[in-house]
């Protein structure tokens, strides 16, 4: 039993009443009819005894409304992601909206496949860590109104609402901080790419070297296309055997810095009198390794949370103007980035 | 222009055909009705123009098929769930499903809500990993027959599909293997759960204390409601404390042991000369820790493709009987729980 779903007009029958009145009590409206305590039990009774499933599908194509959130990220297993994902779902459920979530893992092709599932699913509005080269998919949400917010990337070319960090700014400071630290030969490791991110990040290393006067050797910056072992090692003997060797190292994302601690161990080179270390991003791996490392701390929970509020002020028609927050890093000082003379 | 979504008759008008054959035409089916290229290009240009929206909802009702899979895991935080959840979307989407998913962190309510929403948004079946208490869900999707897969966590009462991992087994080998390197006073670290994947894990390592003669401290085992620092703390000091001192741990998920760790650090005590380690579960960290943990391999990749397969067949109706597939953990076996011999 059960398997066939009984439409309203059986309920109707059954109950030997208005299709009318099945559908007000069934939507939990009886009380603007005025039916009766009794009859509204029994209706009920019958749609649950025949196992009746709401068709919400219908529904929604006449509501237009479903207090969804299709939430995109560029790599579900990415810590930084699953995390700011958990962060957006508690905080929507507070709002009274539920999120799907899709990855697109960094494709483009897939990240717009999986707007186009979601936007057949009726959500009401997008939350996207974007993937490279999908500004075309975001001009077309724009094109098409459908709400949505960037979250932690953006294209600065387009005007989209969005919630980031201030990138440039956290790297220039992450690379002052070890130049002040006394560490004046400073390498990067970030990945060859397009998005707006990481060039930013790059930018401020190189900046804050101008600014104290230090010529970077060309092997200083590393970008890696994959973070394949070979690239990290290749590129990590390049700066051990630079002109001016390096003495201290930027990742720039945490997934590059174990990568990099992993070979930096295998070198037997000692963190932080042989190489100082910052990276970006926060990790267990930061906390339990001998010497905890220094990080650029992303404000997760506040750019889940901004990213949520904005979309649904948007969604209630609250929200006028764009709306793009940029907010600040905090770098978490520990033992790898001691200054150098509490080293030497 | 391009806002409100034209009907396939509006643009059966601006073409002047039928609405029949527009259908045909954006559906990709015009050889069926050899309608000429002309005006198929037609037809495709004006729906382009205005920015014809084809409504898959509507057309999903018709149908019932969408090729999407609802996958519901029980926290997107933690990493084991995150990755198992990017290795069911590329085994799905080589087999032409979109997935889309949800996270019940560990809430059975949370996890009716996503099923609901997912039933509405008419996923053609679910990959679940099952949260606490959610025992009457699962029946619900069996008494409606919607088609489901449980993955990593299975209910033994249930008569459902799954793929998990032998539980028992893998503890009683974790055990088996401090026991035979001269540990014989072993701690474990695990949940106050109803699961069954937790409990199995307590069994498989009492049992294996039994069948070595090993009578066991009350202190040894610690189930912890919500892995707080606190209730590590407490819980490893008893252990310590105890009439017979433990001598090894066992960890029963990753996140446990980075919490224990983290306080053995603390303690200064050095693994695994004051205290072997094992943990369950994989994790960046424990590469990087001085002493490399060893750890039961849980085999991610090929719990997240089989439940994509034993899904995939049913949904095309080549899979009759139930299939339930326990699949089997290996000891990754590192310095943290090197011989006693060879540590003493």
């Amino acid at each position: 039993m059960g398997k066939k779903n009984l439409s309203l007009k059986d309920i109707a029958e059954k109950a030997q009443v208005s299709t009318a009145l099945v559908s007000y009590v069934l939507n939990g409206k009886e009380k603007e009819t005025r039916v009766g305590q009794e009859i509204a039990e029994k209706i009920r009774q019958i749609a649950k005894d025949f196992n009746y499933q709401p068709n919400y599908l219908a529904k929604s194509l006449r509501s237009g409304k479903t207090y969804t959130i299709g939430l995109i990220i560029a790599d579900i297993s990415n810590p930084f992601f699953a995390n700011i994902a958990r962060i957006v779902e508690d905080e929507a459920k507070k709002n009274g909206y539920t999120v799907i979530i899709g990855s697109s893992d960094e494709n483009a092709a897939k990240s717009r496949d999986l707007i186009d599932v979601f936007v057949n699913r009726k959500v009401d509005g997008f939350i996207i860590v974007s993937s490279e080269d999908t500004e075309e998919q975001v001009q077309d949400l724009m094109d098409k109104n459908i709400p949505f917010v960037l979250l932690d990337r953006h294209f600065p070319e387009l005007p989209t609402d969005y919630v980031s960090l201030n990138n440039y700014k956290a790297a220039y400071e992450a690379a002052t901080h070890l130049l002040e630290g006394g560490y004046l030969k400073i390498g990067f490791i970030g990945y060859k790419s397009r998005l707006f991110h990481m060039k930013e990040r790059i930018r401020g290393y190189q900046e804050a070297l101008q600014n104290h006067q230090i010529a970077a050797e060309p092997e200083w910056l590393l970008e890696v296309e994959f973070n394949t072992l070979e690239e990290i090692r290749t590129g990590i003997d390049n700066m051990l055997e630079a002109r001016h060797r390096v003495n201290a190292l930027i990742f720039g994302t945490y997934r590059l810095a174990i990568s990099g601690l992993k070979y930096i161990n295998e070198l037997g080179l000692k963190v932080p009198d042989d190489l100082a270390i910052v990276s970006f991003g926060q990790a267990e791996a930061f906390d339990l390794y001998y010497c905890p490392i220094t990080y650029v701390h992303q404000p997760m929970a506040d750019l889940g949370k901004t990213a949520v509020e904005v979309l649904v002020k948007k969604l209630k028609g609250e929200e006028g103007e764009k709306k793009q927050v940029m907010m600040e890093a905090e770098i978490i000082t520990r033992s790898s980035s001691k200054a150098k003379a509490a080293v030497d």
